[in-house]
């Protein structure tokens, strides 16, 4: 009896394991083996927990947890990135993970992993590192230096390993294993994380090409291999759920830019995301071919591609490149410019010579623009608007609406997607790196192949799923709030209005201004002002319910009012969450609490 | 010395085993056990033979032999079909394989396989397992059902063993594994070959049908891991080398079915290959849903759907079921007809229907014909002969020209191929089941994924290819010819005549006289005469040419002469392959050697 209660409460499992052994030296019984077992395995429990990336496609983090009984014991975190794809280009306005849940826990960190190199999943890691305690890094070799590169923007140093595909990684309980697969950047992982609970695969943006220009096919081996060792979890990229068919292979792409490069008498402009480095490599290749000189511009642009030429992903004989103020000076059709802007950004390169605001290139009639990539939902606006703007500087603009094998998507679709739910066979899933559309969408699928609705889970920022040894539910919503960073490094405030004027125009604002005294007591009815979110006449009820929303939070926690901080927090994430029911729009929320 | 030539002289490889460890007890050097295991290896040699199955795409058969230096130790067989598809309702006038070639091997025939239940990979063992030495014959359960039925209609019995999926078969020096694939019939398999040189992946008619409406789906685990352990020659399907894209599932026809039942006011009928068993069920449970009684019609379907019946992968409640003579005494919305004949057949149920000829059934103005099957390569004019003559009758009647889900293809289309190819990355590929046409295109998807052409072998019938560890390297060709069944059981003389005079409508003939004396010595210039074949005026030299090609072929074997069979097959073939070669067109050719 006394070494089973020691036995319970030994903090680790190889702890446990030992006793295990004393107990068995002791007596020799299989029921004693499969009850130890059992306690072992029922007490361990996993958390996961998205602090981006679900419903909002973008800012890409992913927390595991496993706990022994309630004992949180190790965290594992899964990329950091930006919202706003190539924002980092403007410069301003990003918005990064909320993080404060593990802001008193990162001494349970054991590892930050990241699956590939786009912005959407790195872009938050200088914000966060010093905050998350600084954590070994393990990734792939292109993913490893563009981080790096960024932290040393900021001056930052990351102690990040590149990590080895054949290798097993073992982070606390958490033992993980990355696996090569193909997107639109090279060096895209897959990652197989080993619990106490079951396996995850963790599968966010991919699609099996399987003619990639560069690098190598996915490796279908080790993923079947993971689904038939067996999968607890299958956490998948859904943003192609809404489209039939396979994707179409990255190499299409490379014959569309030498058929169109030949048909070019002007200069030649190819915009992308910068870190497409696949893409980038196929318009270089056609150039090279073309005899056309290469300029690339932006600095998203040429940072990419010289952190990629510098580990022999984009290799381009020096004289084959060139410096914008030679542009001109060189015949049109022996020109090939590879710029960043694709999404239509207001001060990107490509913006900039379509308002003829750039001094060294004109755009003239014969010139060719193509957009390499299909606008992120809510860009499409700015992106019609540069296409006229290109045009109307004389430019031949050819974009996905008019041309089909212009941008190879590199999320998976529908058959991509039913390959990995067949491959991995899991027991539940959670859709990852779509809106609600695609995850419904996902789940479609899923129930085709003959799954159950419920082993499917559809997550919010914030949400949980506890998991233990063949089981699954969803757990408590933590709170989570956008946090948008204002203007780092070389800001301009002119784009910041710019910004908050868009978003404004699009979903308005609530301000909700609470006064209470030293003991948090509200000393006047909660106001709510409100511009550019619901005709307000007629809305009475509306902004009542919402000012008695805010009384019944303040009422019973007059305790702990002081913390104006968490309490603002709490008071915007509910006033937010309650229009968002009422009414289905996002304004921008802001809560202002006065202690007087 | 003398234990290496003992054991260089052992005669299989237990024994070489044994001996080697006689030696190495004696001399432990890593040297010796290096060039032991080389000389092992060297010693082994496999031979691919395909009887048919390329160019022709029918009439099923691959040879698989083990050589230990020039002493042919193992024969392995895959499949044993006939030529024409449904070829068995006609019940006259079929192709089936030459085994000339195993007539006098019969003693190393260790195991016949088969892939799946189609007539094409099947059909032929009635005419040929006894001549085989009634191997054992290992397959999967519907497809062992139907081969016992069909040799039970011949009165023969056949000793057959359902495999198990999960183990491995030992065949003298072959080890066997199968693979549960998809295709159009359940419990289609691919076979793993392990050889002494390496392992085959015999690949025949498949898709990846992720959604399968019965049975399970591909085991990727079991194909990938084969892959990973080494492959050395892929032989694959490539009938649907020509169509981009995966193949639609199967379970997309179901839903045609049902919309295409809810608009039907009158009879439903539904054609498709008789051995389509997911096809029918899929229609049958249509019917089910509206309250349509079943009527199966012609001999194959009965015998198949019975057969599918009885081992429970056609579940259907009796009172569902209805004899012909019922079929006008119900309401015609009360009907479902699932009948043979869709390849146009001119003594099939369905085509008897078409001209009336059936006492029991009348088509009437609001009945719907389904063509849920494709023409092969051959049979259009019949097919939309067939379709002419059902309208005519008043039937609507939908075929894939106009309704594209109505037949999802069993052959995978290029995505799939590749999948396979990616997945088991072999050193050699032998695409199998199509036209030169799609080994050609199957060609370029392997180059199109980095392999090289020389990687890759196109064989006709008769084609040899020698494997030694790690290389390949086409052998000799053997002679081969078509052999023609001619009316077997219950054979109707009018249909005999018929198809003659359709073969020799379409490519004419040429008869051959050859008149030697009993040295084998020409008496007199052989004859060549001729009827629908080329036009004769002008021909002159064509036909010169083809008497001193006789002329040439007899001169220098006076010897051996007096085979007057083997001679005539001689002759036959390479005037038949001269002829294609000239005119590119196969007439019927007769060669008569008559010997005076």
């Amino acid at each position: 009896m006394r070494e089973i209660v020691e036995f319970l409460s030994a903090r680790n499992l190889l702890d446990k394991l030992f006793l295990r052994q004393l107990l068995l030296d002791k007596v020799d019984d299989t029921l004693v083996i499969v009850i130890i077992y059992f306690l072992i395995m029922l007490q361990y429990k996993v958390r996961f927990l998205p602090l981006g990336g679900v419903v909002g496609v973008t800012k890409n983090m992913y927390v595991y947890e496993i706990y022994e009984g309630d004992v949180l014991k190790d965290i594992l975190i899964v990329d950091c990135g930006m919202g706003f794809p190539e924002a980092n280009e403007l410069g301003v306005d990003l918005v990064i993970p909320d993080i404060s849940y593990l802001e008193d826990k990162v001494d349970k960190i054991r590892a930050l992993l990241f699956s590939h190199g786009h912005e959407d999943h790195i872009g938050a890691v200088p914000f966060y590192y010093e905050k998350l305690g600084k954590p070994p890094i393990y990734t792939s070799k292109l993913t490893a230096l563009f981080i790096t590169n960024k932290a040393r923007e900021f001056s930052q140093n990351v102690n990040i390993t590149q990590i080895d595909y054949a290798h097993d990684y073992r982070f606390g309980e958490f033992d993980v294993r990355f696996i090569n697969v193909t997107h639109s950047i090279p060096d895209t992982t897959h990652i197989l994380i080993k619990t106490p609970v079951g396996a995850f695969y963790h599968g966010p943006d991919f699609k099996f090409d399987l003619t990639p220009p560069y690098g190598s096919p996915p490796n279908f081996y080790e993923i079947v291999k993971a689904g038939h060792d067996g999968i607890l979890c299958l956490l998948s990229d859904s943003l192609g759920s809404e489209r039939e068919g396979l994707t179409l292979s990255e190499s299409v792409v490379g014959q569309t830019f030498e058929d169109e490069m030949r048909k070019t008498k002007g200069k030649f402009f190819m915009t992308t995301f910068s870190s497409n480095i696949s893409r980038i490599r196929q318009c270089v290749e056609a150039a090279i071919k073309f005899n056309r000189k290469i300029f690339f511009l932006g600095r998203s642009m040429k940072q990419n591609t010289d952190a990629a030429g510098d580990i022999g992903y984009l290799p381009i004989p020096y004289a084959l490149t060139g410096k914008e103020d030679e542009v001109m000076q060189i015949p049109p059709n022996k020109v090939c410019l590879i710029v960043a802007g694709s999404q239509g950004q207001y001060d990107s390169a490509l913006s900039k010579i379509a308002r003829n605001q750039n001094p060294n290139i004109r755009i003239k009639s014969g010139d060719k623009v193509i957009f390499s990539s299909d606008p992120i939902p809510g860009n499409e606006d700015a992106v019609y608007a540069l296409i006229e703007d290109l045009s109307l500087q004389g430019a031949d603009v050819i974009y996905s609406d008019i041309q089909d094998q212009l941008h190879a998507s590199g999320h998976g679709s529908q058959e991509d997607l039913k390959f990995l739910m067949r491959f991995t066979n899991p027991k539940y899933f959670i859709p990852i790196g779509g809106t609600i559309r695609h995850q419904r969408q996902y789940r479609k699928l899923a129930v085709d192949l003959g799954y159950q609705k419920e082993q499917l889970f559809m997550l919010d920022e914030g949400d949980t799923v506890w998991f233990t040894k063949n089981e699954a539910r969803k757990g408590d919503t933590l709170i989570t709030r956008n946090i948008y960073v204002d203007a780092y490094g070389v800001g301009d405030v002119g784009n910041i209005v710019l910004r908050d004027r868009q978003t404004l125009s699009s979903e308005g604002m609530v301000v909700a201004m609470v006064v209470v005294d030293k003991m948090g007591k509200l000393i006047i009815r909660p106001k709510i002002l409100t511009r550019g979110f619901v005709f307000e006449k007629g809305e009475d009820k509306l902004f009542d319910d919402a000012v008695k929303l805010i009384e019944k939070i303040l009422k019973p926690r007059n305790e702990r009012l002081l913390e104006l901080g968490s309490l603002k927090k709490e008071l915007g994430r509910e006033v937010e969450s309650f229009f968002f029911k009422a009414r289905g729009r996002r304004p921008l929320v802001m809560v202002e609490v006065i202690q007087i």
